[in-house]
């Protein structure tokens, strides 16, 4: 008889773990995957890994903004028509990828590649948070003719963590001849005031504009 | 700007197109996994595609019942403590996997590989029937003394395609000497009578039993 532990086959069973290890994959749906994987060729399922492979062989990392990118610079930081004078400091690739899909933002990005967590023993030199300082510092070193301050925008997320991270950065970077500044909180488009949490509203206040009709 | 086709790297995006080709997982889902793959060591990477490439190279399948198996003879066909002259048809392999669950069986199994669907071009040569045949054959042709008569059970779907499947494979081996049964259809248990379907009520009552206080 076979429990959800006892598997047909060893090898089964090492492949349903080791997807059953991906965030959000039971073991059932692990399972499902694994034959489903069975019932293809043996070239297309060495198409698949060969696919994920690449992900830890092949990807790199921008020597700039620390995005993952095809070569040693991405194409962001690569594209002259962007304001390099613009620093969006996110924790994520997702994030960049969120904001880039937003169609806003025209300046370029600094990936931290996570966010200040002491319940996770993640603290702040496990970020780039020193790439961050020296880029500053060296756009300045850059500096010529009639420069512009540099700003520096910290779009990290509202909770506790995102919280101390950003004001971890700001204490390093406050007095290095930048604009800091943050993601605006408040109400979502198409939110009821009704159903807002207090904190978000309250925050919605402070931060209210000037109306344009 | 990245929209959901565009990936900041094309390695990303042909893991992602990878991952977005399993059963069930959306190109965000598969996007969450590829950036969580990222996320882990090289040698996480590899042992995790490792796992899967197995699934390819070394599995086998049981030259007896076509189950996968770590050997040429799966663990269930080499059991001496089963009851070989039972055997118990099956779709796939899953089948199996939830027929042993139930702890209930101590026969064989013959896993046909497919079920017999003219939609999805399946016919009857793509499963495992004419194995079926030969092995009952063979198993005739083996009886000495006092032989009982085996018992084909065909455990297919209660639909259409498991109809056809069933039909198909009792014209094939009704003359061949076995008795050949099917899983009872009825009321599940907890079932309320209510909301069962007109078809499983009256299949229901026509295979009712006497009843055992």
């Amino acid at each position: 008889m076979y429990s959800t532990e006892k598997y047909p086959s060893q090898i089964l069973q090492e492949a349903v773990e080791a997807i059953a290890s991906l965030p959000g994959v039971g073991s059932r749906s692990a399972l499902r995957l694994a034959l489903h994987l069975l019932g293809q060729t043996p070239e297309r399922i060495h198409q698949f890994t060969a696919a994920i492979d690449r992900l830890a062989d092949e990807v790199h990392y921008c020597h700039i903004c620390q995005m993952i990118a095809d070569a040693d610079t991405c194409s962001i930081c690569a594209d002259r028509t962007r304001d390099a004078r613009t620093i969006c400091v996110v924790e994520s690739v997702r994030d960049v990828m969120s904001i880039e899909a937003t169609g806003q933002y025209h300046g370029v990005y600094h990936v931290l590649g996570g966010i200040i967590s002491p319940i996770d023993g993640i603290g702040p030199s496990d970020l780039k948070i020193k790439e961050l300082v020296n880029r500053i510092d060296q756009m300045n070193a850059e500096d010529t003719v009639l420069p512009s301050t540099p700003e520096i925008i910290l779009a990290l997320s509202g909770d506790v963590e995102g919280e101390t991270t950003a004001l971890y950065i700001y204490r390093q970077i406050e007095n290095r001849g930048v604009r800091v500044s943050t993601l605006a909180r408040g109400l979502g488009f198409g939110d009821d005031l009704e159903y807002a949490d207090a904190l978000t509203l309250g925050r919605s206040l402070l931060g209210r504009q000037p109306f344009k009709p």
